[in-house]
């Protein structure tokens, strides 16, 4: 890979700031700089060696960027992006790690410089953790990349990035964006909103039989360690994929209305079946 | 503990196969027979150490127990109660190992005999594995068992049982049947039928995506990891359990609703809230 001069990572969370570990393991680029608005958290990671200087605000500290990189909540990549654009050089490549893409990437391309080469990205990693502190250099090792390119998309551009997830040890995956909000709204966003929901009932149900928790087994809380999740994060991502979302909630509560049928009505022919195609499907995973 | 002379186990899954070496290994009972239906199935178990000798029909076999514990699907207790009963010792101490209460108890209560003491038993153990080839001994450490006597129960069997079951390593609580139906409908039966219904949706949801799956990250497989348990075993809990369980749907339904709404809508506030107060009530599990 041809090595960059200086990466740039606005926002100093879990992904960027393992970003920063495997760009400098994998000496991807001469130096790392790391934007936070936090000149206390960002001087931390630079104390811990994250990153190799960093800058509060991007009116500095951009001139020598030729690719930055934006590990903000997802909310918020598109207002960053308008305030770094005007700062970068001719040429630079400006991606993103947001978990949403359709909005974020219609909404910086119709605003980003002819010289400034934006193309949407979502590594897939992560854990119930978050903040730079929980940084591990491997944390895209074996991982997909899923790389979001429009017509518009420089062709260059598009391979140097690919090229650089490739060199952290991922697996990217290019695919249209709006295609891309579909697939999350299904494996990952549902799965979250079922989990938040099944804690919150279970608090209602708290109500009349309280400790009800104490009895859980492990099944119980493996299914639900993902409503641990960062609930900004969580926030920012079920209003920026609300239509998705909905739709494949949808899905989901006609399943379960299916299934809360049949239970009603003792079918243990549709119930076994649904139960063994469940089984099968789960474990062919 | 007074050491039991010999206790037999109707059914060798996961449950009854881990209750046979935990036995031997504790030093419980003088011997532990093993019965079921497949000869070449409870003769297997007995090669493998895990029974002391084995019977497949009831006629023969109960003569010296004074023990008897049902470990067959929930569903199938009652008939084998039935079944047992006659050929017991008076005095024996009856109970069973199923994950539904009030239905297995008022049904052998109504039918048993004066002289064999039943009482309802319940160990929160098990993995998403199923058969005596998966037994341990340690599987019912630390954990909790439920028993749920009634007033009609007796006294001393039931210390006897409280004591077994604290012999092999658990945390014995005594409850009401019914209070234990609805207690695990909310924190198991439930997040089993979410878990089936979600890996159905995302089957609903492949007819538009092939391949929906192949972009899941860990996330998503703890999540559904006990829709791969035993269909059977989840059949029969769904039949048993019916009214228990639709209720817990119901206030789950309601929960998701609430929170799709809120999303629709844009309610920041109520999400946002929502999503905090699930990570905080799941952290301090």
């Amino acid at each position: 890979m041809k090595k960059f001069k200086n990466i740039a990572i606005a926002g100093l969370g879990l992904i960027g700031g393992s970003l920063a570990l495997s760009i400098k393991e994998n000496k991807l680029a001469e130096t790392v700089t790391g934007f936070g608005r936090s000149r206390e958290r960002i001087k931390k990671a630079f104390d811990m060696g994250i990153i190799d200087n960093f800058f509060t605000e991007f009116e500095e500290g951009l001139e020598n960027a030729d690719m930055v990189i934006i590990g903000t909540p997802v909310r918020t990549i598109t207002s960053i992006a308008e305030e770094i654009i005007p700062h970068l050089q001719p040429g630079t490549i400006l991606s993103d790690v947001g978990s949403v893409k359709t909005p974020v990437v219609r909404s910086i391309e119709s605003t980003v410089r002819e010289d400034v080469f934006f193309i949407g990205g979502h590594p897939i990693a992560g854990t119930e953790n978050s903040g730079f502190e929980a940084s591990v250099s491997t944390l895209f090792n074996n991982r997909i990349c899923v790389l979001t390119p429009t017509e518009k998309s420089n062709p260059e551009a598009l391979m140097r990035l690919e090229d650089f997830w490739q060199s952290v040890g991922s697996r990217v995956i290019i695919m249209d964006s709006q295609r891309h909000d579909s697939i999350f709204a299904a494996i990952s966003h549902l799965p979250h909103m079922v989990a938040f929901s099944l804690v919150d009932a279970i608090q209602q149900m708290e109500r009349f039989e309280k400790n009800i928790l104490e009895y859980s087994a492990g099944g119980f809380k493996d299914f639900t360690r993902i409503a641990a999740s960062d609930p900004v994060m969580w926030l920012d991502i079920a209003l920026m994929n609300k239509n998705k979302i909905v739709e494949a909630i949808d899905y989901f509560e006609s399943s379960l209305a299916k299934l809360k049928s049949s239970i009603l009505s003792g079918d243990e022919e549709t119930i076994k079946q649904t139960f063994e195609t469940a089984r099968d499907k789960r474990r062919s995973i």
